[in-house]
């Protein structure tokens, strides 16, 4: 791998949507595809994941050509991709799963190629956590490890995930996720009670209210983007951490730099959280990706610098 | 009345409250009180009220020791202090009232004298719109006038509150009540049409998610300070108004600068809410006015420079 590509393993799935502006069926989704998208605007990709035979051959073409290299895109002819259905009510922040066919996911067994276990920044996506594990076995040693989970595996696989937490630098969940994984009741306490369990830094996202990026150090608080209207909000979490992580690589940043560095530590990761913000916000103006396929770099740029304005005193 | 001085005009009151954090009866509260309380940080307060001969004589003389002018609070001995009785379950964001005495305050019809009509600073706490209307009228020509409101103003005295709106130059509401009052679904498109109502600045309080002010020109989005355990939300937004209007008498702002001064406008404003972030976050760490009264200046100042902290790149 090239220095500073990022490694991800993460879900390429179908989604059928429903949320209070309309609804998608069988929409192209996936934690893995849309870290990967948002992650290409800032460096070079390498996805790990698996289809089925159904998946359209033309969106891996369309990952590639962004920079995205999908030869770890495993693609099982004869199976069918992963399959989420779930439906929002007013309360954009939350989705309500209808159904899950894990399909070709339910073997997912993640294999790293020689080059592959190089990475420089490795971002886990939300997978089961011993597949986490697995592959966080197989690397060498990254500059920066970051990882996502959820609920489910909070719940059901805590003893695992635990193990994946002491191994990574940074974790970044939801609101909802933290109070679950801490037993804590205020967030500060739940970052305290987090951070205790291994990564130096804990990013926690608020849906419509931002996001807030907490170390040993310092707290960094990040609004997120008023947009006109919430479409759907599937995937504006892997769009921050694929944006948080593309900005991170490009950045040169390493978990070292935390002791040896830690001024810079600290201003790369509160402009990296700045730029999820971003990211995020485009994530939820249209259905599945679509608004990430349209998105241009200027774009992108703008909305960087109107949310330093939005958020910065004069 | 001395340069810089704000006029409120509020409620004294009696609140019965109980959180998940346990519960307080008959403690001292009123948006005027808290408003006064928090202002007294910053400047001198001329509070306009009305009591019931049960109100502690002792909480106005201690008022006073901080700066605040309560020979505008009448005393009504035959009569009893308004009472409210709300509680909160886990969403803190949210009181349900369980009662409302209005009591003296029913026949409350604020009179200005010729000192306080000369006000540089006006605060129309959250009472009737034709009484803020009232004093409206009565005021020459502050440099600076704002106003909160409440869901049951805008549902049930909807064209008052109109007329008042065209007159003030901020409004600090929240928001449930921004939805309200614009009947609109995104925070963008409320703020839009609650600005071409009359306001200059409207400020939206968010509860644990912090503030947005809006302007015609810019947006600026400030967190909610991170307190470990939130006793008590009652009384956080006029807290917050508090220390807003303070922070902007003290500079001296008016609303005209906003054409003459843009720069400095905005700059103040932002500033200001980041101040009434602080503030707020104090009133929530103890029931009723506790923490308040205990609140030093030092403690004030490095909570403000904690937010800067948590909220500016580097």
């Amino acid at each position: 791998m090239t220095q500073n590509e990022i490694l991800t393993v993460g879900s390429l799935a179908f989604d059928s949507i429903r949320t209070p502006a309309g609804r998608v069926d069988t929409a192209l989704g996936g934690s893995g595809n849309y870290f990967s998208l948002c992650a290409s605007f800032y460096s070079k990709i390498q996805l790990i994941g698996i289809v089925g035979g159904d998946f359209p051959k033309e969106h891996l073409s369309a990952l590639q050509k962004r920079g995205v290299n999908t030869d770890g895109v495993q693609i099982i002819e004869s199976g069918k991709t992963f399959h989420w259905a779930g439906e929002y009510d007013q309360n954009l922040n939350e989705a309500k799963t209808l159904t899950t066919h894990l399909n070709v996911f339910e073997h997912f067994d993640p294999k790293l190629n020689e080059n592959q276990k190089k990475c420089s920044y490795l971002f886990l996506a939300n997978i089961h956590p011993s597949l986490q594990l697995s592959v966080l076995k197989q690397v060498e040693r990254p500059k920066l490890i970051a990882c996502d989970t959820m609920n489910f595996w909070i719940t059901g696989n805590l003893e695992e995930l635990k193990k994946t937490l002491k191994e990574v630098d940074l974790l970044s969940i939801n609101e909802g996720e933290a109070y679950l994984l801490s037993n804590k009741k205020s967030l500060l306490e739940a970052a305290e009670s987090i951070l205790k369990q291994g990564p130096k830094a804990l990013i926690v996202k608020r849906g419509e209210y931002g996001a807030v990026l907490f170390t040993n150090k310092f707290v960094f608080m990040a609004p997120a983007f008023l947009v006109k209207s919430v479409i759907d909000p599937t995937g504006a979490g892997d769009s921050f951490a694929g944006a948080l992580m593309g900005y991170l690589s490009k950045s040169g940043i390493d978990s070292g730099m935390e002791k040896t560095n830690p001024a810079l530590w600290e201003s790369t990761l509160r402009r990296a959280v700045l730029a999820g913000c971003a990211m995020a916000s485009f994530a939820v103006e249209d259905f599945s990706i679509n608004r990430l396929l349209t998105l241009t770099k200027p774009e992108l740029k703008e909305r960087e610098s109107q949310i330093l304005d939005m958020t910065q005193v004069k």
